[in-house]
């Protein structure tokens, strides 16, 4: 009758420039039983830009024959690329007990909740609407548009929150590291991902009966 | 767009025996921010029951005019004596932020979720099998038919766990404490604890569109 931590998997999704890629990596880095999952695309690398490490770069027959076989939990199409969660490296680790991290906007949170009811949706926002309006402008040399544009996609994602289980406030990166983290913990403790021991609790008082 | 820390509605069930007694006073005792709820009863005082910290001692007729002024947020009857939650003192704790504790049995807990659907529901267990069955049966001065009734009990209540946020594993009191702790900080940061901060979040991006 003891909390089996199997692992959770756990979509981050929020605004563009919350910060979520450092927070992830800073979670990753600093506490042991997080494996971050690498989405496979179609897209060109950038400069600088490794294979596995930010994204597995295939080609568009490779990636359709993965979406034939089943093989990602879930992918979208951007700009004529296709972006997609490989399904191997996921369950791999959630067995291993490791929790899984991925990064994905909500259409794709939703998918992912859809096959794995109880993975853990984490939203993350920026502190305050200041920080939120300077992060959206960019470094001051962005045009309009591309600022007109990020202003309606924070919009659209601003909608979604209420299908996520947690909200993260990105102020201090080592605070909200920590602050995710928590709620992590937290949601090993929900009945839903503690079935089996609920069950054994059961069976047990039955035969004590 | 300040995460607003009003206080939490907490709802403590689980097996008789399991501890929520002390864990609750601990949890109140080691931190700030609690509020324990006393419930209100017809029952006659015990030795050594003070009025207003085990219960609130009140006749009939005051306790019936209590339901019919929806004075409590919910009641029930054990045993031709009347117990409930006066809601008063919850609402006045709620507003100044408190997190207020109420130790109540199933039923009693999903009609509390009903008036406040934000309330926090934790379900406390003992460690083990071999613990459950040592604590339900006493020090073993107890007759063979008060185990049974506890057994019956138990097996009640374990129906009910998934209809929990938390599930509590009371095994170490002071690590205990600490888990309880850390589950209702996480719970302040579900969306729907936030509504205010996300509404304005959203206005506040519709006046930057």
């Amino acid at each position: 009758m003891k909390m089996k931590h199997k692992g959770i998997l756990i979509v981050v999704s929020g605004f563009s420039g919350a910060g979520k890629g450092t927070l992830m990596k800073q979670l990753v880095h600093t506490y042991d039983n997080y494996a971050l999952s690498v989405s496979m695309t179609t897209r060109a690398p950038r400069p600088g830009e490794e294979e596995g490490k930010e994204h597995f770069f295939v080609s568009k027959d490779v990636f359709e024959d993965n979406i034939q076989q089943d093989g990602l939990i879930e992918y979208a199409q951007y700009c004529d690329n296709y972006y997609g969660t490989p399904r191997e490296y996921v369950e791999r680790q959630l067995e291993k007990g490791k929790d899984v991290i991925l990064e994905i906007e909500i259409q794709g949170a939703l998918k992912v909740k859809e096959k794995f009811p109880t993975a853990l949706l984490m939203f993350v926002m920026p502190p305050n609407a200041t920080e939120l309006k300077k992060r959206l402008e960019g470094r001051g040399t962005e045009s309009k548009e591309v600022i007109a544009k990020r202003l309606r996609r924070a919009s659209e994602e601003a909608e979604g929150i209420e299908k996520y289980d947690f909200i993260v406030i990105n102020d201090k990166l080592e605070e909200c590291v920590r602050q995710m983290h928590s709620l992590i913990q937290a949601a090993h403790f929900t009945p839903d991902r503690n079935g089996e021991m609920i069950d054994n609790m059961r069976k047990e008082l039955e035969e004590l009966n």
